[in-house]
């Protein structure tokens, strides 16, 4: 049987699962794919993800990539295999690809977004998807330390310990800040779009979650490990009023993990989309 | 000790409550509500709401009326409460209201959000805030659908059994449908506002929940038991292609449950706010 490779597009919450990659008796995405592709198959296979997510990350726009010898058409694998898997996991594309396509290896590029809720009160609905930061945060200020984490930079003070690369340069190639208001009446205030997973009302005296809330998205070719999540702590730094922006250029330039701002809980971050 | 009235507006994800009322051993957000206020006051009180919402019907802005001597301040009850209370629902304002308030009684009118969601897959972050109907809605016909409501109707063709009230009359003061899509960029294609708790995403190559709702608005002065959830199975019948926009009012005209649509299922419907 020939066989082929396939490229889908995944979607899941990631608040019930031990992080993308399996492991023996934890609950894991790809674990959930695979075992769904073994149902509608009956073939074994492993599938290559553009980003290993980690424990409680969500992905709206995950890639993956497998080689199959299945005879299901393409058009109709992403309803076989939803039927196959729990709530909180979707395919929401599946087509074949090049042969010898991996979803990992040929990115060219990935998009994440890192919510924070700022409002008085603890979030409701997006308590799974943002993190509490129970302050007001100056975005623009915390756009100023963004623009300068653009272009190419060895980012050694945004690795965490426990998954070294060989290199720790990357290229940045978007990095902007937007408050959710922008997305609701008026002009927005950035070319961003509004965040994600919002909870927004339809009156003033009802909760308005959107409102408060902070996203900010990073594009680059690459990513070290807990790099987004560090660079919303060190962002978040700036916006409080404890450093200016131009300490993010200090923070890069010291290539040391302790120059930069805290490691922003997993629960806030979102891989959006890969680009191939 | 003086006693006052105070009025709290609570915001809540209905799908781990078996719905406002307290019951004994079942997990209520009466139950809670009165438990998180026993543990701050030492008071056992009995709170009043504006709308006992139902197993798995979510809020954002009900409100609710309790008679106390506490010696709290109003300004600092909020976080009181909250720092008691679970994390599925959450006191958004407390305020010392004007003797003998009560929330249910002095309510003039309620808003209530229905979503429905209508992609292609099934909805990840919305799975638990809206109804998913697989297959393209005509909202305009919807639209049209509900004009018929506008007004003062007895309304028995849209109350279920199971709690009968002296008299089937209301007034419905609004009734709107808006397509998700309207929210994002470009000029809304009506004056209601973007649907609630929503997933959208960044850009074309990921999940954009908000594009794929339809957000059904009903104001009125009050409701009948699943008013709006047969409300909303009924314009769907219209969106649908099956029934005509003007059947809904020989729908009303027939005073006769038999005659609506289906009760679509609570998850999809909110509390949004109560005006006094």
């Amino acid at each position: 049987m020939a066989a082929h490779s396939f490229k889908l597009t995944l979607a899941y919450d990631g608040a019930e699962f031990c992080g993308w990659q399996r492991q023996p008796g934890r609950r894991t995405v790809q674990g959930e794919l695979e075992r769904a592709w073994l149902a509608i198959t009956g073939e074994s296979v492993t599938f290559n993800a553009a980003g290993r997510t980690d424990s409680g990350v969500h992905a709206a726009g995950q890639v993956v990539s497998v080689h199959s010898a299945t005879t299901i058409p393409a058009e109709r694998l992403a309803d076989a295999l939803n039927s196959q898997l729990p709530e909180d996991m979707v395919v929401v594309a599946a087509e074949q690809a090049r042969e010898g396509f991996h979803a990992t290896h040929d990115a060219q590029c990935k998009r994440y977004r890192y919510t924070i809720y700022t409002g008085r009160t603890r979030p409701l609905f997006l308590r799974r998807y943002a993190w509490y930061v129970p302050a007001p945060l100056d975005v623009p200020a915390m756009r100023a330390g963004g623009v300068h984490l653009l272009g190419e930079h060895d980012f050694a003070s945004f690795q965490s310990v426990g998954s070294p690369r060989d290199s720790t340069v990357r290229t940045v190639l978007e990095a902007t800040v937007a408050s959710g208001s922008a997305g609701q009446g008026g002009a927005p205030s950035s070319a961003a779009p509004i965040p994600s997973h919002v909870a927004a009302t339809v009156d003033s005296s009802s909760l308005n979650e959107l409102a408060h809330t902070v996203a900010i998205d990073v594009v680059g070719d690459g990513f070290l490990y807990h790099m987004v999540r560090t660079i919303a702590g060190t962002l978040v730094d700036v916006g409080r009023g404890r450093r200016k922006p131009d300490w993010v250029a200090d923070v890069i330039a010291a290539r040391d993990r302790g120059a930069a701002g805290q490691t922003a809980p997993a629960h806030g971050l979102m891989l959006a989309s890969v680009d191939y």
